[in-house]
């Protein structure tokens, strides 16, 4: 099987590489996209060197599989692209994601939508990810009437330069210097701040509205309330959410934690006493969701309050892309319903 | 008046005297108190050397106003001494905020409550203040049933050494050493943790239940339905709430801004468009409460959401207890129903 990473040498498309090597070690036949800038690039996967190639109309001929992680706008043109030539498109962006004719999908909660994809399959936002890997198996309690989910995202979901840009930005405050923001909208160091991509009429932020869609969409549940506030931490990789949910019914939190603890891809971290919970530090290179503060809501007699966190570029973003990959050659349906 | 700040030398008590340099340029008359560590040190306020003394059972005889800002335990030791010796207690621990006879108060939102307490006042917890005082005014539109309410506070609200050791652990990680707690349960150089003080049986740290019980007190409202993530984030100095406010009506985004800007010590900064909301930074070392992000709660009808910030010290600390004895001093309540 033919694989072509697109945006290879970016934030996601390092961690792509890093899974595949973990995941498939003696898998060599790979094919590193990324632009111009980039092209030229020498990078080592499973032993083997790989230069970067620029990304064309021709570097889809016999590629069964493309990840695609890069700015909406060059999804937007590659996209269709190698889904015509063929290929399996799996997109990061949210150039796709919202269409009826494309799949949103996270294996483990709706890995059979992949039986309908066109050529393209999206992921989701890495924020959405998270919550609806917990939102997910906490149905089989009672249906979900609401969520209003607080995020405390890391710079990593805006790219390596905000990586960067954190790193060199902290450095420049603690000796006194000024701080001026490049590669995100202000001043990360030592500051947080509730923007997130533009802002909508409504007053939502992009990403806070790309949370309430595709986790409606992924869910199957378009009658589900939704409200969030996505914010921007000082931290490297990993996102957390505060996510308090309501439920028809009751639902005690001891049903919760067991719910959770059953469901594949997500680790319960839940010790208050011994200050056990999920972090950004520790879940930062690791495949699950991790949740704890499992506890009765004390605003609504269903509701319940936990705090979820993810490594925002691995089940995020790269983890969850193979993920989905390994669901269609499992169910057969790589070259979906096209042929 | 003869005052006296007791715990001068701390991260609040610092303020406190940069405050009344600020508002009372003229007054001396002053006492500076602190543990026996650090007495002897020298400060300067108004032109005047002081001398930090040793707090004592006898160091409160002829002071009118005793702030207090300390460890819980030393408040409960202190508290009432000063209080029998005469002077008015205004007191920044929990100790005796949820005393049936201890008014909690934030003079813009329940200034009267002043009128009946007993020789000690306590002013409410940092993360607390902010919420109440965007909350207060809103309820002129209608009133409140529910507020969901996730914090970003910073290490300031622990205390000075909290704020050395995440600027220390910042400089060791950024040299690639190792980050090990101290002054907080876990590490905070890039990283955020859902814990601030110990837990309830109810899963529910004290820090959250202080916001629940507090804002219920302080708003006359025992019935308003609350519940909070408290969460420490790498900032210096200044908390953030991203709050979900439920009224009885539906409130515009609109009216609730009008409402807002009327409200004495609090600024509206909402301007999307250009990227303008509250921030640590831009709030830290200011008088007000800064609101924005206001927008209809996407998930409740009668719902609004907003982002809220304030310098955890000044208002939520060091400003609100100054302004307590000023509201206290012209309501000629300063010596209470004691006498």
């Amino acid at each position: 099987m033919n694989l072509a990473i697109v945006g290879a040498t970016g934030a996601v498309g390092q961690v792509t590489l890093r899974l595949i090597e973990a995941r498939y070690p003696q898998h060599r036949n790979l094919k590193l996209l990324a632009s111009k800038r980039s092209a030229g690039r020498k990078m080592n996967v499973n032993g083997k060197t790989f230069v970067v190639e620029e990304t064309t109309d021709d570097s889809f001929d016999d590629v069964d599989i493309a990840f695609i992680s890069v700015s909406t706008e060059a999804s937007r043109r590659f996209g269709p692209v190698a889904a015509r030539a063929g290929a399996m498109v799996i997109d990061d962006s949210s150039a796709f994601r919202m269409e009826q004719a494309v799949p949103l999908v996270v294996p483990e909660v709706n890995g059979s939508d992949l039986l309908w994809h066109d050529g393209i399959v999206s992921i989701p936002n890495c924020s959405t990810t998270p919550l609806v890997m917990v939102a997910h198996p906490l149905r089989q309690a009672s249906p979900i009437r609401r969520i209003v989910a607080d995020t405390y995202q890391s710079v990593s979901g805006a790219g390596g330069a905000a990586m960067d840009e954190l790193r060199e930005q902290t450095r420049t405050v603690m000796h006194g210097g000024p701080a001026e923001p490049n590669a995100q909208p202000q001043r990360i160091a030592f500051n947080v701040f509730p923007q997130i991509d533009g802002f909508n009429e409504t007053g939502y932020t992009v990403e806070e509205q790309k949370m309430i869609d595709e986790s409606r969409k992924i869910l199957h549940a378009p009658d589900i309330a939704l409200s969030a506030t996505c914010v921007r931490v000082p931290v490297l990789v990993s996102h957390c959410v505060a996510a308090h949910l309501e439920f028809e019914q009751p639902v005690s939190a001891g049903e919760a934690r067991e719910l959770l603890s059953q469901m594949p891809g997500v680790t319960v971290q839940d010790d208050p006493a011994a200050s056990v919970y999920p972090m950004p530090v520790s879940a930062a290179g690791c495949d699950d969701v991790f949740v704890g503060r499992i506890r009765k809501d004390a605003s609504h007699p269903n509701g319940l309050a936990m705090w979820v966190v993810t490594d925002n570029l691995v089940k995020g973003a790269a983890l969850n892309a193979l993920q989905i990959a390994e669901e269609a050659v499992a169910l057969g349906a790589v070259h979906g319903q096209r042929r």
